[in-house]
């Protein structure tokens, strides 16, 4: 057995199935190993954007990694960007990146680069195999970090040599460490923090998940304490039925505001709140200067362990969540398309069950209130701030739950980032249906530009955030990459392509021009 | 004056007038400060890779350097392998991140990342600017670099903080260090070595502008020697009137065939021939294991003080030159398109003074000697191997030469990794005509399953280097970014379809069906 087939069956062992690939010259020994080895499922893309994204969106629905393999160092640099997404947001990837073989890297070739230098800021570990011999080991290692709680991005880096020759073995499974629970010592002071007036308890990561949201809205019923999940959150259990919970703001005189009331908080699976950016004359903390908090579980700890033992700590066990009724918002009359405007036709979209994938950036602001009630349905937020990861993690999403509606609502200054993954798209008959929010600008940055201070930008300045010349038309790019695709110019229209797209068994895309 | 128009005004005492941008929150008073300062011309990218892809193209073209102008640590990402490209081929870039307010760095907000570790692969200069004050002469020092022979990826990083305070001053231009001049003794070594039987002359970089090509035809025409360039070439000036030299071809067996007679290399701009991969049982080094090599001048060094050093040595001042006569392929009956059959359609269209852009990967091997006697043209190759380069090369070019044509020849696979320059053409009325060649398929790396030792590849290797399912419709992908396209199928229909394009005063684009 050569070191790619024991790559492969080393990662099936530990239960890797899928591989998303855009593989070059270094890599054909792992391509080939596909036809000896049964069981892989290998997802082609035509940028490494998508595969790394797309890997990010299977982790956060399938709740294992899924592996990719890229071609040396410019290909990961491709995929770097989607894998600062996927760390930010705890999500576990095996990322596998080709090397010359290990006689050919001191020649310094076209396509030699530092590959490890370039995984490192994004990854968790990085490790290079040194012989054929450790590539199964290896691979089981990769599995091991990625599967650590939350989830880490693995780069393993495999040179060519490590494929060809024979002497692979198969490595068996290696169990990740358990989380780390929390203190007992900080449960009991989070709970005397949460019995007091203006308290709050900070949720983020593994804790929002349907289990995890039923025991924080326990606790809320039995302390009093305000409950709120950090501003943007890998994967968040949402719709009737379930514990609802608001958002720390994005615009950062909002989420001054949202968080005022709060002298006491409990950060469980979060971070203290801090701007996105900075911005000139404003704080960097969004909490108040006074704000005392008990930093009880991390993302990377058992959050589920900590919610648990907080209720038992505050006497909830008993108590009764309060739970979102289902209801859903009136549909507007025949309206053009605003970002007001669009949120009450998708919550009414929504079916039980949906993933939905929010990278809507300026035009999502009324999505949360319109579908708190709405049939339940996960939401995928971007915690990395790096836009471009909607459509790649909607391939993810949609390969992991092949039985799901994926819902992308993309920025059409997002979705330009990495559009390719609507080729993977409808290569693979993923059930995605795109709604591209056509505002034709860098809307959050004219906003933005105000925020830090520029006064009267001149025209020049508005050019530079405006996409209207010419305009982009995305039912043609659609198109192009084999997805059927229709432009929609008010709610009504919106609605019945909602409809038809949600029906449709494969990929479609709706313009909406707002 | 605050740090961000200082930065702008900086560069322009630098001679630094364009910039490519895809900016965000961080880089807002950057955008603003060009409608305070005069000069710079900025050309906005929807992907990072565009941007810095075309800073490449426009140094080869114009001869000095460009900035970009990007968004933290994932933007610099998405710029990150055709920066790689861009150093690999000397080209000098002035690479401007922002980056977070100095007091929010620590934060940990979700677009922080290690941006000196993420620049730190693909720059050869890293600097992250302290205080408003020093912004100016950083730009300076930055631009410095960029010009360093043979030219250099300088990243430039800025904290918000840094653009936002008052206290910015504007810096001088600084020269940069001079290239150094080849030893006299290498020099009378080189002249004896290629006195002799089965000498070469290998050239690189800096040594094939059209008058150091006219230096190495004398040297040719004194001492015998064979003239030969490296496989890929950053720009090379090509056609009737010029010397032409042929390119060590890249499939392994005839680059080996290729240099199997030379056993005394001289080497100006150019390094010691490898191979693109290490393939297994094949050698890594090109040249015979006897060859003697005389290491005349790196690329980094004057190559063009080296040639008229050789000249004089050789007392090849007063011989003529072997020049290329103006010929051109008779266009062939009316044939499908093949790699055979768009060579001599493609050197009938060239027109005097074009920038031809070559990434036709495995299309493109009948153009070298199709086009050796065509109009005077500049061939811009890839020498950092990374593919999705070609596009973004050529919104470089034409921003460097309005007064030029730009013909790219793109392959399929690799236009779609960054597609996202066609819409800067068409914002910016570009005069580049794009043919696609539409094979459908990574068919390079089919060839490379073999060379790399696979035998019998299956179906779902095949399939994962096929690029027909969906079929990519890139008349379809280009329109949707607002650039006109048409399809061709025949050398018929590719000769009118080029002329109009060529005619056109904007970008076209010719999807190729092979």
């Amino acid at each position: 057995m050569n070191g790619a087939e024991s790559l492969v069956r080393s990662l099936l062992a530990s239960d890797v199935d899928v591989c998303f690939t855009n593989p070059g010259t270094s890599e054909m020994h792992f391509v080939a190993a596909l036809d000896h080895v049964p069981g892989m499922r290998s997802v082609l893309a035509l940028f490494e954007g998508v595969a790394t994204g797309a890997a990010d969106g299977y982790w956060r629905m399938a709740r294992k990694p899924a592996s990719t393999l890229l071609h040396l160092g410019p290909g990961l640099a491709n995929g770097l960007s989607n894998l600062h997404n996927a760390k930010k947001a705890g999500s576990g990837i095996v990322n596998i990146v080709g090397e010359h073989a290990s006689t050919h890297i001191a020649l310094d070739a076209p396509l030699t680069a530092d590959i490890e230098g370039i995984a490192r800021p994004m990854s968790a570990w990085v490790h290079t195999s040194l012989s054929t011999a450790d590539v199964g080991a290896d691979a089981a290692r990769a599995v091991q970090q990625a599967r650590t709680t939350p989830g880490r991005v693995a780069t393993l880096i495999l040179p060519g040599d490590t494929a060809w020759t024979e002497g692979g073995a198969v490595a068996e499974a290696l169990a990740p460490e358990a989380p780390e629970r929390p203190d007992a010592a900080l449960v009991e002071e989070a709970a005397r923090a949460l019995a007091g007036e203006g308290s709050l308890l900070l949720l983020g990561a593994g804790a929002l998940t349907e289990e995890n949201l039923a025991l924080a809205g326990k606790i809320a019923a039995a302390t009093g304490c305000a409950l709120m999940s950090e501003w943007a959150n890998p994967r968040t259990e949402r719709g009737a039925g379930r514990v609802a919970i608001p958002r720390v703001p994005y615009p950062i005189d909002l989420a001054l505001k949202a968080l005022e009331p709060y002298g006491k908080i409990v950060l469980l699976g979060a971070r203290e709140p801090i701007g996105f950016f900075a911005y000139p004359g404003k704080p960097a903390r969004l909490t108040r200067p006074d704000a005392d908090f008990v930093p009880l579980a991390t993302a990377a700890m058992d959050t589920g362990a900590a919610l648990e033992a907080l209720v038992a700590a505050t006497g909830a066990a008993a108590k009764s969540a309060l739970i979102e009724a289902a209801s859903l918002p009136d549909l507007p009359p025949l309206s053009p398309l605003t970002p007001e405007t669009i949120a009450p036709v998708i919550a009414n979209a929504i079916r039980e069950g949906t993933i939905l994938v929010d990278e809507t950036v300026s035009s999502g602001g009324y999505l949360p209130a319109a579908t708190k009630g709405a049939p339940q349905h996960s939401l995928l937020q971007n915690n990395g701030g790096s836009i471009g990861y909607g459509l790649s993690v909607s391939v993810g999403a949609a390969v992991a739950c092949p039985d799901r509606k994926v819902l992308a609502l993309i920025s059409d200054g997002s979705g330009m980032y990495v559009p390719q993954g609507l080729w993977t798209m409808a290569r693979e008959g993923l059930d995605v249906t795109i709604v591209i929010l056509a505002n034709r600008a860098y809307n959050i940055l004219r906003g933005e530009l105000t925020n830090v201070g520029v006064q009267n930008p001149g025209p020049r300045a508005i050019d530079m955030l405006s996409l209207d010349r010419p305009t982009l038309d995305w039912v043609s790019l659609a198109r192009g990459m084999g997805v059927e695709a229709t432009r929609v110019e008010d709610t009504a229209q919106l609605a019945l392509a909602l409809d038809a797209g949600l029906e449709a068994p494969g990929p479609v895309l709706i313009e909406a021009v707002m």
